[in-house]
């Protein structure tokens, strides 16, 4: 060989339903190494908030925790959380505690269930002294507006009898009044990042309920009620802490969960861009040749923020060429993809089911980036 | 950009049952036009002999002809020939008078096929004045050891009683005598170069019809009795024109036409090499780059001396780095194929069909190709 091996950042996101980033970055970086054995590999798997964000941080150390808290429908549930930076800031994954599994309790009507959960690990989190939050949205099955995140935290929501509201969305119905004065007051000390890359406010024809409820189990007749429910709720928290928020981008994040963040003060930044800086993507890139990234499937979707994307732009800040390798991708996007990715190819070698391309993704990683790696170098060599 | 566009030779093969080798390098072209519009790209579509040698040979010029004569079964077709070198060399593609296709009269059982209006063709070319004849043997319906072929060109073929025997499988049976003294008188002048890469006597175990009988419709129960009968008839052949060829590598192809025309002093070269020689490849990849290659399905057959196989020869041996692009890529063969290409790539963009990818050929073709050039120039920018 006449060049060096180039320094690579193998940096995916997970392949939804079928590997994780971690098990992606392996797979790519095997693939790689039968080019370059000798050759320097930065493995970060990427994330955006949602689900695969512990996993992906746990790659750069930190500590796992786990907590017994209520699912969405109330049932128990163990959720794990992280700990970095010497136990000082704790991440959390929304759709641990109130994801869109069985686990979690989606059997139940959308309109029981309730972000309560979240408010007992922030809790259990506060007890331990941690006061610094990162907080992923995205997967949650919940459309409670955070109600009973900011409950279960101490925010008072009674009827018009000052009896206490269940903090679902059928319960808020009959919310009358909230109080805030018998907030956890060690909250005023918190600092919330919010991890989302949703826009949505919480209420109106882009809201919450609207676009993303039906996914919850919403039935397009109720849609009206429960974002009326929240419209009512919202203005009443919004004048009990001090804050208006409702409109702000991000209020209509994982059920309404990021109008009750933002409300206790949140922060909202993209996932992908807060997982970028936790794992030190910047530092990976500096002196790198080449950045590998990739996801399941890849579409106009991914230019708004989505992890391939974020890597993308932190190389090119950089003048690192990135490829991305794409279970699938849209070809009518390509012309759109082209601004951000050097170049842009699939895992399959051939006419494939989908079914065959999750089930031998680690391998289609491997041979993939194997040959990418081979086309690299032709030119250099 | 940092440094000039390279020059790229783009010689893919057919991509069988979907797009020519000329149409295939069209659009791999496009895709190579997108990135570097000003870039110098040599287009040498390859063939192997069989189908689509001659549209890859009149993409470097020469005439078309076109001639009536017998198809397999007698009826008549009218079989396209090429003239090169100012009309002094003819190129015949035996598919085009005894192909697999209907027309050709594949209704008619094997046994009763003929490569009769191959004799016919040759007949017509040398009363053009035409003596040197390349001829692409592959896809053929016949199973005769051309002798339909040496038939029409006046060899005598006659049984126990002087009377003519039908130059078929069927009708050699009854053979008794070969008399070659009545041969066309022009012959002893030809030049004969075969094109075939199949290595396989004319009988036996490795024979024409116990190997390539079947899939012309020889049915299992009658192999071993046409196989029998090409071997009464190949040493009375042999003894009549006072050449032993029957055992020779080739003499199997195309269902013993090999034998007949190895007879006749025809010299067999694989059909790609002759191609490559047609086009000029050798000067198209001088000062090149990159060379482009691909087909419809890649395996280790490709190995055996298939046109992207021998492309990619041509580029090695002047340190060109070669690309293969291909409908489908058997995965188990990847450590192999690395030993001649520097990459192996497919088409698709993710999970499809065969019939997807076969009616998107050509944009799958370009857009490949375009984030292929995207990733080769990547390192040298």
């Amino acid at each position: 060989m006449l060049v060096p091996p180039p320094v690579v950042v193998v940096a995916p996101n997970s392949y939804k339903g079928s590997v994780s980033a971690t098990a992606a970055a392996a797979a790519l970086s095997r693939g790689l190494a039968r080019v370059w054995p000798d050759g320097e590999r930065r493995i970060c798997p990427m994330a955006d908030g949602g689900e695969g964000t512990l996993d992906a941080i746990f790659s750069r150390g930190g500590r796992r925790g786990s907590a017994r808290v209520s699912g969405a429908s109330g049932a128990p549930i163990d959720a794990a959380f992280g700990l970095i930076e010497g136990d000082a800031i704790a991440v959390i994954e929304s759709a641990q505690v109130v994801g869109l599994t069985e686990a979690n309790g989606i059997a139940t009507a959308v309109e029981q269930r309730s972000t309560r959960g979240l408010g007992e690990l922030v809790r259990t989190l506060l007890d331990a002294g941690i006061r610094k939050f990162m907080i992923g949205l995205g997967g949650s099955s919940t459309n409670d507006a955070g109600a009973g995140m900011l409950a279960t935290l101490g925010v008072k929501l009674v009827d018009g009898k000052g009896r206490d509201v269940e903090p679902t969305p059928l319960g808020l119905k009959a919310l009358a009044q909230v109080d805030a004065s018998t907030l956890d007051p060690r909250m005023a000390e918190a600092q919330i990042t919010i991890m989302s890359d949703v826009t949505n406010p919480l209420c109106g024809e882009r809201g919450a309920t609207a676009i993303f409820g039906p996914q919850k189990g919403v039935a397009t007749e109720r849609v009206a009620e429960i974002d009326a429910t929240l419209a009512r709720f919202a203005p009443l928290a919004e004048r009990a802490i001090g804050r208006g928020v409702k409109d702000r981008p991000g209020a209509g994040a994982a059920g309404g969960l990021g109008f009750a963040l933002l409300l206790l003060g949140g922060e909202l930044r993209s996932g992908a861009e807060v997982v970028a800086d936790l794992l030190g993507l910047d530092a990976a890139l500096d002196g790198a040749h080449w950045l590998i990234t990739g996801e399941g499937r890849t579409d106009r979707q991914t230019l708004l923020g989505k992890a391939p994307f974020v890597a993308a732009r932190h190389a090119a800040a950089r003048g690192v060429p990135v490829t991305l390798v794409s279970g699938s991708i849209d070809r009518s996007a390509l012309a759109e993809l082209r601004s951000r990715f050097t170049s842009c190819h699939a895992l399959a070698f051939g006419p494939a089911t989908l079914e065959e391309c999750v089930a031998n993704a680690p391998a289609l990683l491997a041979d993939t980036a194997e040959q990418l790696a081979r086309l690299f170098q032709a030119r250099a060599a």
